[in-house]
């Protein structure tokens, strides 16, 4: 092809009017106040409790360059060709059986591959969602579910989270306006950092199959605890409510697992688990969507886990998090205002930190970004925007000495406003 | 958790009644034939003219070695981290930097990298289709993009395809039912393996934009030619009518690329350019569908890019493909009546068969499958379930020695159905 005057014609073709054939729910589509905030992180200098990212330094590349050496070598055709939308059956065997404990049997059948469990949560909205649908979720809770179910043209209620999670006793009256479906994030939620106790949790299970309300559990985080003891997932909870004591079956619950935590996230696999009928419904939606997930990235995940290495360094992570959780606590207490509180987490990514009102924490963010320092005002998790006087702060990211730094760049801005405030 | 009698109640939970909960649009979604055929494929023994799969012992495996040992050891937290949802911005640079040829400005701003280029189709469906909009596609055309917007709820009109690619005469017809866009596989079309022309694409560009009807193309299998001239992509086409000859813009086409042809199906890379604006709308719905695409996949896909190792390998593949579509040209010649013609393309992946009327595809296929043989029947293309006489054979996935048995077995069936048909 070369340069050269229009050869079909002798008008100029006229300009194409894009954004007035984008389709109704194009509209609702808005970006990230968090990945907005990433852009700003990566100013040289400044300190970010935003983002919700595993530390750079803590990722195993030695162990990631064998995997890929040993999954190229023994399974390379597999791991580059196309594959089946519902992931690598050895990856959906050993992700059910270690779903499978203390009498919960899940099959690969009832297992989904997922690029990433941000997939997962679009997945479900296409098969569940239909426009004008209303989804319960805990309030505040993650902005990228709430993005992806906007998409889908879902409305929101939502119910509090307090230090025992999700305010379960306020359920009952949400459900009377017919939501499609629940979703928590149970243990170690975003952002609160809060776990839903063992009682909140059969209450809630037993309150969603009475109204025959599905539940979508969240659990990106739950195997990062630095304190306290596991408290079983809403699909275990579901199941043993169900039975009596034998082997349990799948009920009510739709549950999203990931290796973005705990091995990486730029792998993009993560997994649902639910019945087999909800999975093969998610399959066809996902074939749509991308086809399947990287076998090459599944046959990595797969390799760790086959190895036991994914435990052993799921185990280190414990350890370097729960030091910068302590890290930070130990930082807040001696920097920050007495008036300004937050739930000391016993896991997950976060603390949350509440504010004296009326003291807004976007106006701190504005003080904090011209001293180098950045996190996400609490409103922006939830639907109703409510929460100006909370913020969500991580600590897996930043390393013990750049949390000392930030948190004290934070305690006296915190200190002018509360003290201008009072 | 132990297992024990439930601790809340005394009534068993009552059951799920999932697929009553599903969402209209999870109506439209089936599974493709051809991924069920791929089940049949795997049957051992079986040589299969089904699926569209390069071939698997042309994976460049050392170098997939190398790749990922330079990309963790050099970019490792890049590679395992968050990235940002466009894309890497070296990837999305060079790819611009590639599709700006002849006059054609492409920057990275109209880039967006995907997870495969099936994502690309399906977040052009979320941003451009409302229910009830209609599609005009090529007829037969590519099943996943069918698929696709169909979830979406669009219509479609089609129109036919012969020798020289979309019958273009055909289509303004169309265009005053008002579809919102046009698809087009302008380049070694899947399945019919047909080329459009350069006269045809300029007037397809020209009467597209007279009737502010955008354009999609999908131009997965341009790079792998074996016989033949290049033909400008509608994209560069459309650039060029749009101005006399000096710096093009974008116009009405969005481009879609993709990583799975030439370099692994396994990475699920691939990319859209377009209208800045758009791209814009596009990194938004992503978003919610997947934060972002795997910096892992792209950093190597970056990497060969770089190192000029792709562009040898494709010239590699250009020779192999090669080498089995004579391979296949040349068996059917030998083994199927005279009555069964075929499209010998220039490129691509498959050729496309016509069988002697009122002859069934899907017939054949039954005695094929019995015989160890699979194909895809041509009705599974076209969305009016038009062309039963038709059938597509892939190949680039068997290797020529399979391809001369396989075609070997399948003229003897032809010859028998024929005769009796006749």
């Amino acid at each position: 092809m070369t340069v050269q005057p229009p050869a079909t014609g002798d008008v100029a073709l006229p300009p194409v009017p894009w954004p007035r054939l984008f389709a109704e729910r194009a509209r609702s589509m808005r970006g990230s106040p968090i990945r907005e905030l990433q852009e700003i992180s990566l100013k040289p200098g400044i300190i970010s409790f935003a983002g919700g990212m595993p530390a750079d330094e803590l990722f195993p590349i030695d162990e990631f360059c064998n995997a890929c050496e040993r999954v190229l070598r023994t399974h390379g055709s597999r791991a580059l060709q196309y594959a089946t939308t519902d992931g690598i059956p050895a990856l959906r065997e050993i992700i059910a059986h270690r779903a499978s404990q203390n009498g919960l049997h899940v099959g690969a059948q009832n297992v989904l591959v997922t690029t990433g469990a941000q997939q997962a949560l679009d997945l479900i909205g296409r098969i569940l969602i239909d426009p004008g649908d209303k989804i319960l979720v805990e309030r505040p809770t993650y902005i990228g579910a709430l993005q992806s179910w906007s998409t889908h043209q879902a409305r929101f209620l939502s119910v509090g989270v307090d230090d025992e999670g999700l305010v379960v006793d306020d359920v009952e009256a949400m459900l009377r306006a017919r939501p499609k479906f629940i979703y928590s994030i149970a243990t170690f939620q975003n952002p609160t950092g809060a776990v839903l106790s063992i009682e909140r949790r059969r209450a809630l299970v037993r309150l969603a199959a009475r109204h025959s309300v599905p539940i979508v559990e969240d659990d990106a985080y739950g195997q990062l605890r630095y304190s306290g003891q596991n408290v079983a997932p809403l699909l275990a909870v579901d199941a043993e409510e169900r039975d009596t004591g034998n082997a349990t079956s799948l009920g009510n619950v739709l549950y999203l697992g990931s290796f973005s935590k705990t091995l990486s996230p730029g792998l993009r696999v993560g997994w649902v688990i639910g019945p087999a009928d909800v999975i093969t419904q998610l399959n066809r939606a996902k074939q749509t969507a991308d086809l399947h997930t990287s076998p090459l990235a599944q046959s990595i995940a797969l390799d760790f886990l086959q190895s036991g290495f994914l435990d052993r360094h799921v185990e280190r992570l414990r350890l370097a998090y729960a030091e910068r959780r302590d890290a930070m606590l130990e930082a807040m207490s001696v920097s920050f205002p007495t008036t300004v509180t937050w739930r000391a987490p016993a896991g997950g990514f976060f603390v949350w930190v509440t504010l004296p009102e009326p003291l807004d924490a976007a106006t701190v963010l504005i003080g904090a970004i011209a001293r180098n320092v950045a996190f996400v005002p609490g409103a922006a998790f939830s639907p109703d925007r409510s929460g100006s006087n909370t913020l969500r702060l991580n600590f897996t990211h930043p390393s013990p000495e750049l949390i000392r730094e930030g948190i004290a760049r934070l305690g006296p801005i915190l200190a002018r406003l509360v003290d201008r405030g009072a």
